[in-house]
């Protein structure tokens, strides 16, 4: 499935061997970016790091700090615009006549994160997505439909010219094109694979019915390539699509800085990583410490993101915020071996209780693995910020509307139980009527903070 | 300017001599089309060609009916649809799998007209828009931003990665981000060149101030590349443009079937023709007895397009409806020697009195020549259904706001005696008060029926 093509199965054989030879590249790239007086120079020296030479193995090099948050990212981006007239960042280590693709992520604060590629990324990316493509099972010659926004973002021209590149034809009309004309445009073009946010595959089918008077189950759509927010990874969602559009449906994380990971379309065990040849995603470090975790079957840890052979704009060390589980083996699902990583959570959303760390999509992953028992509605309320908890952590979990009240009980005591066999912590769960907690279109908060009645 | 480097200056000899280098093109491409049972033989075969070795001079090849239009590229589609199962023709002379890049305009109708690019089709399009890149003064290296509509449009994600391919770092926002974010991040990113349609581009000027606290001259742009509509060409449009950007201002058609014009940025004298190796765009015709209308500096007839390499779904003798003059010799404006082109009007358009063929824009375009004495606005009165009108032609002016009413008469005097220089054709004038004709938003309506009183 990648490139760096390691024949044992032994994961621990294997990870040793990846690391290996992503040292390899990695000297190559320190020695690179070490010609980077505004950005990474500094920082590396900041390090204790006086010369390329002394990153002499991989653990020196994951005993590094993080170089880049999103922060410090934005703060590159605003000084080089003063500095130089762009803003691609100090951290820009080709030159800037090299850059000639962009895409940026708009973020909240309205300042976009932006990803310049040199020529070589593209190709790079080219090559990494290509991979995706073919794992879901997209071949060259194919139709596909391209309905990501087009506008900037990473899964949007920079796919959709990886599909050209891959040469699977896409019909671009993008997520800008509106629901309407993107159900239209499906039903002329006859594509096999759907690339779009899951949010908009389900929209899809509210509306195939009353704009093109079919449901989307007769578009002969095979492949759903889904990107962009989270949504593949729970059953319920994968089951109505999957059955509604009788297709096969894949989540997919790629575009930036060589990373490129694929759920495998029969079930949920994490992304594939598909790039490791190219980009080391799950340099797994304590969310606190920033201490290297040891990487392994089974590590959970925040993830730095690091490009081995990036040109333009690398991640380097960059702290992703997302907290990984990593695992390494045969998939459950697939058969194959290799690694695969799962976001369980983001840093800033962590509680400690009592020393043991939880993040609340964990929490969440174990309610909806009670439906259809409960509605899929939860809160976790705290007495006060995170994220420290004094035990017991609270949790308010929401009843099916079919469920008698007389099994809440019962239904509160085994997610309790759950709980305590997967994250080893037992929450104080209370089950309410269905509707009582608030729904809202926007991502719904999980924690809230009620102080307790003195 | 061009590949065809044809080292003459007189305008007859370098007709025949381009003519003679078509021609071994078409030679090549007829056997090609000649391949097609579903579409392009049994046109062949309609006109009486038995065989491509039939066709044995350029005036042969010219003497062949239209093989395509607007209604016949659209009932292709239809047909490919239902028996292929793809909308891109009958016409497609390349296997499907082989075409990687498409692009579409979504016409009046709702039923697309597809452009369909194999790898060699879009590389030989980004050859040629480079050739415009470099005419409106863009460089690799520059930073562009591409402010046309993304969603399939052929100045959308076709001409981003023609400027990917020059070098020239797109960021592509495009139509679709809005006046707002395109304002903000063109603030941000600072391009050279701004690729837009007039409509947007003045929108940006009306906007600017509310939205980033400063007029568009304080952005650095020194290219406007304008496509998609008109408006480049009328010179109160330009000027008013040029002086609010400090901006050199660029009208371009490009992207369908090897197509590619540019107005010199110096004044205005027509579209100069940058592709005459790959696409030979002024083959003029009588538009109604579509008799081939010799080709010299002046001539004037509808155009048929034929693209000379084109191997996806080539336009061959596709009747474009456009009425063009063709210029062949020194641009006044810029001095560079080759040919340009004119479109005066629709063939659907063309008015008939009595023998002299008139087009409303024309006579538009002799109206917009009083400003500032006019207001710009006029309408054509005719008594019953176009062509055919009965002499006089009856032309309503508007007066400018300022202009003293006992200045009318001789105004429309004038007005007729330019008319009949330029056209051959003395219409009655009458001038009215300024807002006397509505205004629209939308293309408005030049022609109006109006049926005499009996």
């Amino acid at each position: 499935m990648h490139h760096f093509n390691v024949p044992t199965r032994d994961p621990g054989e294997y990870l040793a061997e990846l690391n290996s030879r992503r040292f390899e590249k990695l000297k190559r790239q320190i020695a690179y970016l070490w010609g980077n007086e505004d950005y990474f120079r500094p920082r590396f020296i900041a390090a204790g790091v006086t010369s390329p030479d002394d990153i002499r193995s991989f653990d020196d090099f994951r005993a590094l700090p993080p170089f880049m948050d999103k922060a410090s990212h934005r703060a590159s981006q605003e000084e080089s615009l003063a500095r130089y007239g762009h803003p691609f960042g100090l951290h820009l280590t080709a030159p800037l006549k090299d850059v000639i693709h962009l895409a940026a992520t708009s973020g909240t604060t309205g300042q976009p994160t932006w990803y310049a590629f040199t020529r070589k990324d593209q190709a790079i990316t080219n090559e990494i997505l290509a991979r995706l493509f073919a794992v879901a099972g997209v071949r060259p010659g194919d139709t596909t439909f391209h309905a990501f926004g087009l506008s900037l973002w990473l899964a949007g021209i920079t796919f959709m010219q990886a599909l050209e590149a891959y040469g699977a034809r896409p019909v671009a009309v993008g997520a800008e094109g509106g629901i309407s004309k993107i159900l239209r445009y499906i039903e002329m073009t006859r594509p096999r694979a759907l690339f779009a946010t899951p949010s908009l595959v389900a929209q899809l089918i509210e509306r195939a019915p009353d704009e093109i008077g079919k449901p989307v189950g007769a578009l002969g759509i095979e492949i759903l390539f889904c990107s962009g927010e989270p949504g593949v990874g729970l059953p319920a969602f994968r089951d109505r699509v999957t059955e509604a559009y009788g297709a096969r449906i894949f989540d997919v994380t790629g575009g930036a800085w060589h990373n490129g990971t694929i759920s495998c379309g029969t079930g949920w065990h994490g992304m594939h990583h598909l790039a490791e040849d190219y980009c080391f995603r799950y340099d797994l470090v304590d969310p606190v410490t920033r201490a290297p975790i040891e990487l392994k079957d089974g590590a959970v840890g925040e993830a730095l993101h690091t490009a081995l052979d990036y040109e333009a704009a690398p991640a380097f060390r960059n702290a992703t915020g997302d907290i990984l589980r990593l695992h390494v083996g045969e998939c459950p699902s697939c058969g194959q071996f290799g690694s695969r990583i799962e976001i369980i959570g983001r840093a800033d959303d962590m509680l400690n209780v009592k020393g043991v760390k939880v993040y609340p999509s964990a929490l969440q992953d174990i309610v909806t693995g009670f439906l259809p028992h409960v509605s899929g509605q939860l809160r976790i309320r705290l007495d006060g910020p995170p994220p420290r908890v004094n035990p017991p952590l609270k949790v308010v979990v929401e009843a099916a509307e079919t469920m008698p009240a007389d099994e809440w009980d019962g239904l509160a005591r085994a997610i309790e139980q759950r709980s305590r066999d997967i994250l080893a912590l037992r929450p104080a769960v209370t089950v309410v009527p269905f509707g009582t907690l608030p729904r809202s279109n926007q991502k719904t908060k999980l924690v809230e903070i009620v102080p307790a009645q003195s």
